[in-house]
């Protein structure tokens, strides 16, 4: 009943552990696209089995979208819900795949080994971290070593509409002691970290009509009103000549780092040129007043996602298009409210709009930032946990990007969240050659192993 | 032997023209994109089977890209070049065609019959109207009334890349009289219209790089420089605000009118607000101090033709995109240099790029503005051949349009180009339902009747 055995047959399984995360990833779960519903559905019946397989009361558990899963096990001491994702972001463009992303293998690289494939890192790969800890445990154990309840979701990557109704409709089956999330990064490869600060993401994606209908620009050029010229002005000025965000009110409720947190974060010797450099930068855009890691961890950004208007195609082809449309995210950071800034962001690209141009919207999610409070002792033996497992001791980091369910998971059921993840800097989630490091996946796992022994016993 | 022969003919025939037209179109001979490419020769060898039906001696003639066509008949009079070209525009957005673009038919519409169809006015039906009226000619008298080059070409929609060299290479065989171009349109649906100003035109697509590969937004947002923001940037500066062009020297070599052109003009009485009000706008774009007619005509213009850029499916994605591109034309007049223009707008794009940001050009083509010479007496008699068929005299118009051809003729062949067309202002040509009035394509051919016999003879 020692941790030591869990984790030996920890590393004795892990070809077979391996061969369970392949067989989730070739699952195309892609939950943005309809045309992949069933897929979707097929990846959540993969984790019910699975669940299952090791004594797990599972579920596959309807929603006006895709379904939840769920699944109870183990009997006293800390009640734990365990949260993650099974599907996954669209994977073009597809060209730049150096395999079928849903063909996923093992591959060596300079650094080491990884899997590669869509999911790998985000979220499939990590949700089984913990899914195999506790097989581990029940394996060696006979019983997990304290209540756990399972619930994984698969709308994270296209908003997430059915969480909260879903939660608020289950919240006595998933009230528990402790929230852990599986869905954030390392600090660095050998550092690991439990995020207590996480963005917000406000999702707004936007058409601007002109003409009524595509119009040769030869005889129209001049006299009509190009959209995309209308776009590309309010695009354009999005964000003021030091990088700050110029819609009315965004800075109310972005909060000044404490002196303490600024100190640890220097501690922590980020460095700004690596992380630049890794991806073809030298010199960080963004708000000229504050340094890359302020900007990811702490301050409030507005992004285009994507945009597209007229004739896109090979070639060229003299239109003056009726349309063009952008996709526009902002994080969002401390008491920043989105309903607030989607209100602001909309009336400032109305009075921008020229006679004859219309605006289209489409909202694409709200949610605020969170700040993790770290009371729960369950934080410190969770850090010391993770600090035995890997090289460096771990931190309390920050995030740049946006878990809107630990919110949720507050506001719905008054349970704190503890967000630990392995991911690295460069697992190119949400981009082609998506991958998760096989020592990420390995460690992870032990690291949970680790975590469930010390935080088990309330 | 008289033109009421003919003419009477064309009328009884005008069935099986329009059998052949439709046959014509059913080609989709769309020259820009490489999967259509043995389409095009599809369409020349039609084109070559019904030249030589009527006596030409006819050949499709290979160049780099898709072939020529040319067709020699008739002898004695002035000599007639004929040119239009036989591929056309790409059809997307596919969804908003009432009807396969490429099974064409006549169609009932309030305004009249139409031929709808991809093509149907620029320029195969416009092509066929020529082609049709040698054909009466030829059923009547048994020959042409003077000798006639037909000259088609199949890479008008893409930029005419094989146009001039070949001409330079087939110079003696094509050098003539006087060339004939049916690629422009009516003044109005009552009044006919010889061109005599047509704009230039010069195509650039450019790619802005930033980061070497798509970014999580939640991840890099902020420190990285997004390519969207940077194009976006770019673009909203081409126009200041009182909507002129931004480029550097832009302005270099245009005229202004002439007192006699502008009376002319305000003879017209053109209709802004009906020209404008026909696609849904109310309020003229462009240069605040000149008339939509003007800057239709005889103003230079900037227009973006496509942007895309991130993701642009269904749903959305938080990536922070690599790339973005633009593809961007510049309408020419008077004395305007395209390659100084191109020159100047590449540098001040290049002046305006962040660090870490780079640029990549497509050159889609360059082409300046021709004014013709009307002295050639041809153009008088013509004038008056078509104010014959017509409601109302026709008038000397200018084009918003580029016919490159036009001044390529004048420098490679030192021949002079006559433009008359039939199309109307609402064909929708480089759009979905692309039509062609049934009594445009019936009176066209009548006009060309007309004008043969009118200056057949020196």
């Amino acid at each position: 009943m020692s941790l030591d055995q869990v984790l030996a047959r920890i590393d004795a399984d892990l070809d077979d552990s391996l061969e369970r995360l392949l067989a989730l990833l070739r699952i195309p779960s892609i939950s943005t696209d309809p045309a992949y519903k069933a897929d979707c559905a097929r990846a959540a019946d993969w984790l019910v089995e699975d669940l299952a397989s090791m004594g797990f009361d599972a579920a596959s558990r309807p929603t006006p979208g895709h379904p939840m899963v769920t699944g109870h096990g183990g009997e006293g001491g800390r009640h734990l819900l365990f949260y993650g994702h099974y599907d996954v972001q669209p994977v073009d463009p597809l060209n730049l795949w150096n395999r079928d992303p849903f063909d996923p293998a093992v591959e060596e690289t300079a650094d080491g080994k990884v899997i590669r494939g869509r999911g790998s890192a985000d979220d499939k790969g990590q949700l089984m971290t913990f899914v195999e800890a506790c097989r581990a445990w029940v394996a060696v154990n006979g019983s997990l070593p304290c209540r756990v309840t399972m619930f994984f979701e698969g709308e994270e990557e296209s908003g997430s509409p059915s969480l909260v109704p879903w939660m608020k409709e289950n919240a006595e089956e998933l009230k528990s002691d402790l929230a852990l999330i599986c869905d954030t990064g390392l600090y660095d490869p050998q550092t690991p970290g439990i995020t207590t600060m996480l963005r917000g993401l406000l999702g707004e994606e936007l058409t601007i009509t002109g003409p009524d209908r595509d119009l040769h620009s030869g005889m129209y050029g001049g006299p009509a009103m190009n959209p995309i010229r209308v776009l590309s002005k309010i695009l354009a000025s999005l964000h003021d000549d030091d990088g700050r965000v110029t819609v009315p009110g965004f800075y109310d409720g972005v909060p000044e780092l404490s002196d303490e947190i600024k100190a640890q974060w220097e501690g922590l010797s980020f460095d700004s040129d690596g992380f630049l450099g890794a991806v073809g930068l030298s010199r960080p855009a963004g708000e000229t007043d504050r340094t890359p890691l302020e900007m990811i961890w702490a301050r409030p950004t507005c992004e285009i996602n994507g945009i597209t208007g007229g004739y896109t195609g090979d070639g060229f082809k003299t239109v003056l298009p009726s349309k063009a449309t952008a996709k526009v995210s902002f994080r969002l950071v401390g008491q920043q409210d989105p309903h607030a800034i989607r209100k602001s962001f909309r009336a400032m690209v109305e009075e921008m709009l020229p006679p004859d141009c219309t605006a289209e919207w489409h909202d694409h999610g709200a949610s605020p930032a969170s700040v993790m409070s770290t009371e729960n002792p369950a934080f410190e033996a969770a850090r010391q946990a993770l600090s035995e497992e890997w090289p460096n001791p771990a931190a309390f980091i920050g995030s740049g990007g946006s878990i809107p369910v630990a919110g949720y998971i507050k506001s719905v059921l008054d349970t704190d969240s503890m967000l630990i993840g392995f991911g690295r800097d460069d697992d190119a989630i949400h981009s082609p050659n998506e991958k998760y490091h096989l020592s990420s996946f390995h460690r992870g796992i032990r690291s949970w192993a680790r975590i469930l022994d010390a935080i088990a016993k309330e």
